[in-house]
């Protein structure tokens, strides 16, 4: 394409019934969690499938690089775009196709809301079984593109364990029909599962098939102090044994961070007991309120000793339950404290919390005295998010060293430098240094396999063999 | 390799601690579930992953091809041999490596059968979640080659979705270590998954990390006399949205099944309630049997007239819910009835199981009069057994006129025409023609990347792309 109107004018040839944006336009819109998301050429929204395909073919055409955005609420530069590319935005591919409340089957666009997606299950009595803070604005296709986790993961899998099927366009134009709606399907490759966590450098997702759950009944919430996180997994350990009631979220938070949190979110001090090393958010459903708050105290009881507890309170109000859990969520306060603080987000196997977070801190203070970090996150399943008291971004070198802190090892030991978050950008050089070199050379031969010209959200995660 | 000596001298020099097993003494061997699994030219059994690459590199310098075989309980001819090729029996690596009862996970070799994980996560009151007849023979490494399902897969998913990581040969002797232990991992491009369900032809599974979760309570068991399968599915709908009791299975029958069960296993005529066109039976868990037993009658109560429930008994006896799983599991019976008779095992959405039985009875009276075919499975996930009251195998023409009749449109309403069996060698025909054609072009395409030179279980699910 010689110049931008060429190029405007191409797109909105192919884009009948969609929405193009320009380069000036797209400067004038809101990107999203990162600014970086609309530095593209151009933006055009699909209608559907087949206009996805013609995007991805008039780009193949024209040598253009696309890169494909939901809603824009990713946290590792997944869909940061650079001047030369178009972006496909999914966000008029949000119909909710239909609903089967007894299969508790849900068919939808890629572009469809999560919470879009849970208010229409709720009219079933059902739910998608995965929940995150973002869920006004982040996406089907969005989550199953990085594989999304949340705080019900523990329980209910992560995006890939609630997909059924999935129907995505190919770098060539092809559509990729494999929107089974059956839990058990061993009918050769299940391709579907490439798609989940690639970040659309493999395909772009159009529609997906998801599993629906029963939602829940009544739940209390309670916040014990305790002294390490292997204390808290025994309590969760007790609480999943029980028939009865269902553990609904297991949320660890370490001190410096939950003293910090409550200082920020101007909470009186001694409001809530914050006086512990470790400090546990649990949400426990039963069929009465009364009745899961009673199960709460009951259980605590019974596991107090054996866990080494050393407070514990079970909410005694909605008021109580959400000032806990503003605790635990309202993250974007650490931001106010510090300008782009550092974060990342690990997966440490089990039974190694307590080293890791012990061993994180003693490395980060020897890279900077000051530095403590702010540990929080899903106990249940060792997803732990980690931000850095200090303003960002680092300079090259010391970033690199505090990942160092954080990630060396953590293959080796079961884990993940990115559990929930992706790749993306800014997590390319971890890849490089922590992923193992089989599955990088795997990965680079599977790009180069699907998207042998680099034309789908190229420089993400991995770059093509060849 | 010129003989027979000469390669089974080859094997012993790279299966140092390993045994081998040349033409003859195969013969004298027991094949398990399939004759044709031993129709190989040697078996070797390697210590370990090392073992195995070395076997792999072997293979591939004499350009021999290589079958991997777990418990031998396949029912698709996914482990079948020809009598130039070399079984990877991985009976030998059957360790339990590592059980993490707080961080609920387990670290096994390919070869460690399902029972005995089972009974060593039972030592911690855990339990893998997942459950089969073939529990005593089948392995982990075939488990995740196939994706089992079995009966607790509406709760808790198939075997992928149990498995946390996984370590495996590739087709040229390199070993791919991608054995996270965690749940959450959105870190590139997660591989651990194209070996699910690809029956050895990627790569041989050599460990895995599986999820592990606390073990039931007590139980209670019932059988539902009911109309139709729409009917059963809103009981399983309304126990599934009961809190305080957990559904541990929700199986159907068909009339015509169980009323050859019951003179099969000379059950006393009216023994059990059978007259209805539908059968239910369903595990509900409680803290007490009389708990459970209380709640299933509680249950049944609240959903009789919405469901139209015809006539149902909670067993009284652990001897009659042993009689009432005895007609839904020993299936071997229609064996006996019947020399081979054709079976098969398809997913079915939920809300099309009804039409789907009524079609296909219509269909297989068209091809042959007498046809009546025995229909069972696990309802809450739509996956249907059903087998032909006729002696097998069917004249090729016939055979593919019955797959016709059960798997024709499936694939176009989100079903599969293979549920948990796999494609193997007996489905490779229903494969090519019901599998979504670009599928199977990515298919062919992944297979010539991973298996270039088509040694890993040629002819099983798809032919390399070339």
């Amino acid at each position: 394409m010689s110049g931008q109107a060429e190029l405007i004018a191409g797109l909105r040839g192919i884009a009948e019934n969609g929405a193009v944006w320009d380069r000036a336009e797209l400067g004038t819109r809101d990107p999203g969690f990162d600014d970086r998301n609309f530095g593209a050429a151009a933006l055009v929204r699909p209608a559907d499938a087949a206009g996805v395909a013609a995007l991805v073919r008039f780009c193949a055409a024209n040598g253009l690089s696309l890169v494909a955005q939901g809603g824009r609420t990713g946290l590792a530069g997944g869909a940061a775009t650079a001047p030369d590319q178009i972006i496909c935005d999914l966000g008029a591919m949000n119909r909710i196709e239909e609903i089967d409340p007894f299969a508790r089957v849900a068919v939808v666009q890629a572009g469809t809301t999560l919470a879009a997606l849970q208010e229409a299950a709720r009219a079933h009595g059902l739910d998608p079984g995965i929940d995150l803070a973002a869920r006004g604005s982040c996406t089907i296709g969005g989550m199953i593109s990085t594989n999304a986790g949340g705080i019900m993961a523990f329980r209910n899998g992560t995006m890939r364990h609630r997909l059924l099927g999935l129907e995505a366009v190919l770098a060539d134009g092809r559509v990729l029909n494999d929107l089974t709606r059956v839990l058990k399907t061993s009918a050769g490759y299940d391709l579907k599962h490439l798609f989940v966590g690639a970040e659309g450098t493999l395909g772009i997702v159009t529609r997906a098939a998801i599993r629906l759950d029963p939602a829940g009944g009544a739940s209390a919430t309670a916040l014990v102090g305790i002294a390490d996180a292997a204390g808290a997994q025994r309590i969760v350990r007790h609480f999943l044994g029980r028939t009865g009631t269902l553990l609904r979220a297991a949320e660890i938070m370490w001190r410096h961070f939950a003293v910090a949190m409550s200082r920020m979110l101007g909470f009186e001090p001694g409001a809530l007991p914050l006086d512990a090393p470790c400090l546990l958010v649990l949400e426990l459903g039963a069929d009465t309120p009364e009745g899961a708050a009673e199960a709460l105290e009951e259980g605590l009881a019974e596991i107090w000793q054996e866990a080494g507890i050393l407070d514990g309170l079970v909410a005694g109000s909605l008021q109580q339950a959400g000032a806990i859990w503003r605790l635990r969520e309202e993250t974007e306060q650490i931001e106010r404290m510090h300008s782009h603080p550092p974060s990342f987000d690990v997966s440490v196997p089990g039974g190694a919390l307590d080293a890791y977070v012990a061993r994180i801190g003693a490395g980060l203070k020897a890279i900077d005295a000051g530095y403590e970090p702010y540990v929080f996150g899903h106990l249940a399943d060792g997803n732990l998010h980690i931000s850095i008291n200090a303003d960002g971004p680092l300079a090259p070198e010391r970033y690199a060293a505090v990942e160092d802190v954080l990630y060396a090892g953590l293959r080796e030991m079961g884990g993940s430098f990115s559990a929930e978050h992706g790749v993306g950008l800014d997590k390319r050089s971890a890849y490089e240094r922590y992923a193992d070199p089989v599955k990088q050379e795997l990965a680079r031969a599977l790009k180069a396999l699907l998207d042998p010209r680099n034309l789908l959200n190229p420089g993400k995660i991995v770059t093509p063999a060849g």
